[in-house]
């Protein structure tokens, strides 16, 4: 059986002045930007499941790609997919992978058969990852596709489905922690409601607060020393999702006394279906403290739906990485592309290159951030229009004790008419083109 | 001086078949409906500010509206206009009103002569309050008109204008107070940022939370009675508020400890720009606890701006009702209408059949969600497809105790394989639309 | 073998107290309004697709539904299909009903096998619609779903797809001329593009006006009398589609010379996904000449994607149906229900209980409508708004010969100075909901 | 009276290293790309307005800015505007300005004193053109702030109105005119309605038919060799307007005959307000022939008011140009920043570096467009993908007397079954940011 990229050669870094679609212009895995080489850095990890699951569908029209492996419906063409996989990652030379239980191994007849599955594709990744493969950026469990999950997993009515995702996350845990995954991501697509009228939200906010502690338990009980990471999502497809958006997974897991146990993989996609910039849920998670890892795909901003489109954008890669090296960059996480072709783009090579430009973003993005960091270039204009709050009386204001009185009896007394100045965004992003 | 309303007679209820525009067909303040009146339960409130001191302008445009009292920039001219606003209530026959500072008295020289203006108009308003004239809903500080505002409130980077804040903070308070005011209000439309690039978002959310803080500490100290409401709002005019929804403000006020002390106001439009419906922020409020009052004005779905429409939708007035009686009704809250006429609206009938309109609205959402839950069309479907959770077994994965494995192992051993049920969202709706 | 809906019973009126979730309160099929009955001025049809072929999957979750002709990939599996769907039609007692061809026969192995099947499934409809089943309102082909159309149906960069697409669409033709149809339909969800930067949109544009011109010709050459319409088509899942919305598809056939030839089939959702009213391009239709037919189906205001949900506000079907009388009521247009069970809606009794929801809204709506206009309700305020422009010298300014600097001189002279009068939109949206 | 601009030198090329905020990076006017220079390719324009005149308030606040013009209500004031305003055009060496009449003087008592006013002003700009100053890109009326328009300006319930717009757009051709203006714009933003319910649709198209033919055949009398030129406008301020988007507005033209009279101004801002890209926009234009000019501000993806801001996005400025050199450039267009400062950057030294920024992105995405096209990166590609249609026999199916049933019989003989070819997508989008 032929190799599916067999006739794709292992990218290398061509400089930036490269022309070769084929080749990385910015991603050189070892060059140092401060005291981490790019590689560390970025910690890029390709997912499973766009790349060598989805079949190019679209809400209206049908499969449009065609791979070997497919329909994947034996454990030989998942053994098959993986050996295809795993190539790809070998070409792009990316340190990490993502998957779903459900993108590696057919479902079987039974919980326990689906199980023994994962295992045993568990056992041909192993081997694979020793023999110069990549490594687990994290494992999840897909409790969406299939019509049980059609009413919520965790949330589900159902009690049968609450336990039968139990089963479910207990055995993607035990395989993310035997192949010394680095993360256990949970993703509630369809933890929320389409309509409020048969929904009863204080049940499945309990369920999920109570399913979440479990699973944190779980870690700790099976001696799993990666992150537990909750993934915001908002809309599709559910409408109303419990994990909307950062400050909304904060405090569901203020709620449930669960904020320094787990923290959020945030996705720009996600982040603009929810109304807001990729910085800004980036900067929320870093002040929150729960700032874990990221998905660097975008979605279209004028398209509703989950377009989940590799990055392009050079200027928003510069300042989301911005946020990460402000967060003190990655620990157990890292930039995982849940980016899927256009269902036009058929070819083997499309994947590569899509992987290849979007690495290359990053890598680009990386090095403005790291530079307009170095060079103090927004920090010092930050500093400044804050600094007013460094002197003593301001700091009295906010520490215990002070109270609203008191500061407003002597605010009255002095007279203060406070006069603003400027905010100068346009200079600000002046600034940032420049690194750009 | 002639009034504004000079021509218009108090508004009646005409019943259902009435023909009459300044007539209510709903609203029939004292009929019963369970055990309360139709005036408790929707206990309705006006705004000073849309009705008496918008001008009509918008964002290409200038005023349009001729108000006698205009530019209100006297004291004699801010008693004018406090004359024909309450003859505005009475003639509407409303319970309660609200204002900000900045509604009623023109701004002074100094903090403490724009206290002492607000002052003399309390008095103006509490002889008018204590000969038949509405009660105070809620009293609140515009901290976001002034261009001492323009780079936010209590998180402004220049800590005078956070001490400004506190003092004009605590002039409402007191005199809110002093009326007897139910509830009092923070609406932070400029707590937020309009670019990260010069924001520090640390130490903003720290401000605001210290602010809020000493809020809480000072209703305490001073003893007033009634709720500390935050009204969660995005988009406009700050693109990124930290008071962007109702999950948000939870997480926020757990943050800081005062998710027992602080409450939201929910308004229906600020729930559309976030991307909910309002029932969905309804009902988050009552299941995390965090209830408060309403306001009553719709956004249009399809301007990304705020709207600030009357309501119109006695479907949406029954779903949103039908989540307030669920909340188990308002207590110290209510129905405010934060709601503006069209720019185009120019008469002083404009004003009036607008409320009236508004006001029958609910009164017909209200008397359809009543009939819902008393004929329990709604909650005997939500009971029945959460049934499975009330047994034994299911309960026990919620209790203390269960573990992640404990419920896989049964799981597995049991074979589950949970079939789903309808949904039956359709059949909802319909009925729905049978008590609309 | 058992019929799906065998233990449904036909649907009948129960008149506005009903609290029968199948039967309807409002659609009485030979009450008359005006001059024609309800089932004359509503003429609803019951499309195939979302009916008996869609599986219930969404960008995230597969197969949900059921039915026992499911896959349909044989000739016996779609008779199966058609015989459930005429039982479906029968028990609405709807007049109408639509398909594409890809709906009713499994595709052939060549163009002239498919043309083959669908010629003998059209036999097997003829015979029932002889039996009193419904009559076709229109038919349309599929040239969408198959991957052969990922990149376009007549603006394909493949000449062969648009040889492909003019077979595809005569024998769709001839088919509906068979079957007497009154309209035949072309949605052009896929002539459009995902990037600017694969799309030479000059031939692209050339290459549809050239396709509709020959639909045109065919039509008048095989004698068929229906009318041709265009089904304007916004977003997903082509992000830029060339017939966007009314006014786009008008200046397409204005500049093709069509606008006589073809007319409009307007579709709820697909208003709102271009950022209109459904009203507004009903209006626009009209006004422009081009109103033929409507699909009655919402969208999710705040889903960006297509959601194709049953209509279930009273209000805006008041709205919808108050357009089609201004514009004389349907000729041989219709009410189309191109709406979609919510994939959780999972039994043959959420079919049925969908569609007596929606038919009763539109009932609703229209009888609403139409005592609006009888009472002139609108119409006289609209009438007294612009009565200016009946006077004489109004009506010269628009007349041949008149002249911007004559029309300027005159009013320099006269000292113009225009004051406005108020628009009254909230007292004129108090007045629909009188009548909702 | 010292000037406001009085420390500021003028803007001159840095080169591309250059950290100076105040000096250009890229644009470097003399440079040759092609056979034209940057600045005969870019002919850049500053507004007026948003400069001048704005005062720096948003729908919940007030004025922000302090000018020493403002409030310029005298023509003492206006002119020293215009004297700050001519040496702001100087330090940025751009070579075109465009203003409205209401930009530049106070409105008289009459239409007579306006006008007069206005032509004092043409003379006092007449005289600084003369010595140095830019020349008008282009002239427009203001007709939309004013309460008279608040309904409308040519689409005016109130056939006075319709005549106050007449003699104000004369007046301003005339100026136009005298200042050897290269086109003359027309904005409907009041042009359209916010309720269908007081709209008399019909009505109002009709006026604004009529009222376009006048000023085309106005222009022709008075000899004016500009262009004549509608903005697209969607949303803000009213909901729907007439001149929606491109495709609308040539709609419009080809009902009134106008599509050879009248081209379009494409915003980027109203591009993404209306759900398009801008290069959608701008290559709509080209195709049906009525490209003529840019206004190149942004507006934020997720904020759904207008917000005018500078461009920032160097791929995005590519795209908008590489269409632009697409259509042959400008001829009598030019890039026009319509856009303003936020409203919390308060200082002259902001609105110089602003347009510095802008100026240097637009540049900076021009050398790539232009070295895009020079290279054929971008068409090589895109003419390879339509190959197949430069065959007689592709050609012959788009000719005259090709019939559908032809083409039909031909593609059933000879058994097509057209198999689909990678769109590339990422691949092209790789090639873009290879040249961003």
């Amino acid at each position: 059986m032929s190799r599916y990229f067999a006739d794709i050669e292992p990218v290398t870094f061509g400089g930036a002045d490269s022309a070769d679609p084929m080749a990385f212009r910015h991603y050189n895995p070892t060059e140092m930007l401060g005291d981490k080489t790019m590689a560390e850095h970025l910690r890029f990890a390709v997912c499973y499941w766009h790349n060598f699951v989805w079949e190019g569908n679209d809400p209206f029209g049908g499969q449009t790609f065609e791979r070997p492996w497919f329909p994947a419906d034996t454990m030989a063409l998942a053994k098959q997919k993986a050996d295809d996989a795993f190539d790809m990652f070998r070409i792009l030379g990316v340190p990490y992978f993502c998957f779903h239980d459900h993108d590696v191994r057919p479902e079987g007849d039974s919980l326990k058969e689906s199980h023994d599955r994962l295992n045993e594709m568990a056992d041909y990744f192993a081997e694979k990852m020793a023999n110069g493969g990549p490594k687990l950026l994290w494992g999840t469990a897909n409790m969406f596709s299939n019509r049980r999950y059609m009413s919520g997993a965790s949330t589900n009515p159902d009690p049968d489905v609450f336990a039968y995702c139990a089963s479910t996350v207990k055995s993607c845990m035990d395989v993310t922690h035997r192949l010394d995954g680095e993360n256990y991501v949970l993703w509630g697509g369809r933890e929320g409601y389409e309509t409020l009228l048969n929904t009863d939200l204080d049940r499945e906010l309990e369920q999920m607060g109570r399913f979440l502690s479990m699973v944190v338990e779980y870690k700790h009980k099976i001696g799993f020393k990666g992150a537990i990471l909750i993934e915001p999502k908002p809309q599709e497809p559910t409408k109303h999702q419990y994990d909307y958006d950062v400050a909304t997974v904060y405090g569901f897991l203020r709620r449930f006394g669960l904020e320094d146990e787990v923290q959020v993989n945030v996705e720009q996609g996600h982040a603009i279906l929810a109304g807001h910039s990729f910085e800004h849920e980036l900067a929320m998670a870093r002040t929150l403290g729960i700032f874990g890892s990221i998905d660097m795909n975008r979605n279209d901003y004028q398209s509703g739906w989950d377009t989940d489109q590799f990055p392009n954008s050079p200027s928003e890669a510069a300042l989301a990485y911005y946020e990460v090296l402000k967060a003190g960059g990655f620990t157990t996480g890292g930039t995982n592309f849940d980016a899927k072709l256009r269902r036009q783009s058929l070819d083997a090579s499309d994947l590569i290159a899509a992987h290849v430009g979007g690495m290359d973003v990053c890598a680009r993005g990386l090095k403005s951030a790291h530079t307009m960091l170095a060079d103090d270039a927004l920090e010092a204009p930050r500093r400044a229009r804050y600094a007013g709050w460094e002197a003593d009386a301001a700091q009295a204001m906010l520490a215990e004790g002070a109270t609203l009185d008191g500061i407003a009896a002597k605010a009255e007394a002095a007279g203060l008419n406070p006069q603003p100045a400027s905010g100068q965004q346009e200079k600000l992003e002046n600034i940032v083109n420049r690194y750009v």
